[in-house]
């Protein structure tokens, strides 16, 4: 027996069209419908598989929805939502898959009808690719995903989620949307910041002579590749989570400023010491996600 | 015709010992002669052939050298260019292999006899091993060597050691010692302490529930990969290049300051312009470093 009667995915982009595919495929659900704007992205969501209909009409769309995905840009999301709740089933189970959680759940929860039937998700999963036609079945497996419950989430929505989730094949861990905004500041859109402000740096001082950057070898290469990042994308994600960007740099700094400190006195053991101490520290990075 | 007579090689680690068999193999030299402190590796660096033969006495392995090659580390070259030079010939020519330019040029050159006659080099080539054991023949194959020449600088001296470092295959620039030390900053010595800084600022986020390195991707283990260099190393090249290390640092922190104002004030059409010019930017690192 599926979970879901019919999934409404709203936004079938990579996430929301690799979740059709996958949950189809495994058959989770008994129907899933796609809505969109762009009706060639639908279709090709139709091609590929990841729907079994879809509509541009969102009254049509979400009509006996027992599942909604919310699958489109944070930006986007409460908009969208307002859009299509009024039509799903009344007990409609609704999620979205956003990397930032605090301000979603804040956004969403209110306009979900049955209380606490909103459960935040973050699916840590993706490629550098995007829309439907890069959707895989198999994006999800063994990849790790955050759910975001708070104390009004009803907790029968919450195992309902869980097992979708896992039943496309992912490790689910829940904490609250704050924790989830802390995390994800430090092990992901700081990283992001550093690297293009290194890159920032470097190109500052380029000269009519001579171009650092063409100067370059694996190291600096390997530390700045996620600055070729989508700059919309990451636009949005540090200004969705700035509480926790900006405190996560601010710890950023503080650390840098410490070794520079160092370098400065000159305090070789010190400096040596605290290389050493990182270096193993460096070494509980999980080898791959999963 | 040989470009040099004799190559007393001092120090036959990695760098040494690859240039030792590189130059034998393509008859650069008449006769490499290896000096060290550690009798193991210098035997171990004449099974690999990458010496003629060699000495521990300082007297017996500079005699009758015309080209003296310090390959100790930076914090080792004074020492040893004392004791070595007095027993080269007079008009030999000598070079440095060190990566930090400026204090080596101006600590060498008053102890070379002939004025002019050093030449401070930067091959910008390495593995992650060391010692004559992992010594490779085409380590410097199609790789960048960064001559230092000074306004006191021999011009034949020059030319010699261009012609050396071309016969194993590198390409060569010159630039003065505060350009390279400048460069270097920026594009290597900057990125590992960014790398170091990410780790540290991170592991002091973990608490008893959570360690943040646990939950990292693919960003940030491509970020930090080279945080997991050699401590000791790292803490000699960050004091040894002082003033241009915290330099890089102060710009670094200012670029990343800047992008972190933006996400504060959100400023989101400067901030995606911005992350947008990064990426541009980015595009120009070379793919392989050659």
């Amino acid at each position: 027996m599926p979970l879901f009667e019919r999934m409404l995915v709203a936004g079938v982009g990579l996430i929301g069209a690799s979740l059709g595919l996958a949950a189809r495929r495994r058959s989770l659900v008994g129907e899933v419908v796609g809505y969109g704007r762009g009706e060639p992205n639908l279709k090709i969501a139709l091609e590929r598989g990841a729907v079994d209909r879809y509509s541009q009409s969102p009254a049509e769309a979400a009509r006996e929805a027992d599942l909604v995905v919310l699958a489109v840009p944070v930006r986007s999301l409460r908009a969208v939502a307002e859009r299509i709740l009024p039509s799903a089933r009344r007990d409609a189970v609704v999620i979205d898959v956003g990397s930032v959680k605090a301000t979603v759940v804040d956004a969403i929860t209110p306009l979900v009808a049955p209380p606490g039937a909103f459960v935040g998700c973050h699916p840590v999963a993706g490629t550098e690719h995007s829309g439907a036609a890069n959707a895989l079945e198999d994006l999800f497996d063994g990849q790790l995903c955050i759910l975001t419950p708070t104390s009004q989430t009803d907790a029968r929505a919450l195992e309902r989620v869980r097992a979708l989730w896992q039943g496309v094949g992912m490790r689910v861990e829940t904490m609250s949307p704050a924790q989830h905004d802390r995390l994800l500041a430090l092990v992901s859109h700081l990283p992001h910041a550093v690297a293009y402000a290194l890159v920032a740096a470097i190109d500052g001082q380029r000269d009519a002579s001579r171009d650092p950057l063409a100067y370059s070898g694996g190291g600096l290469r390997d530390t700045t590749r996620i600055a070729a990042s989508h700059a919309e994308m990451w636009r949005d994600i540090f200004l969705d989570n700035r509480p926790e960007v900006l405190r996560a740099i601010d710890e950023f700094q503080a650390a840098l400023g410490r070794i520079r400190e160092m370098i400065e006195r000159q305090e070789a053991q010190p400096l040596e010491a605290e290389l050493d101490r990182v270096r193993g520290a460096r070494a509980r990075l999980k080898e791959r996600r999963g």
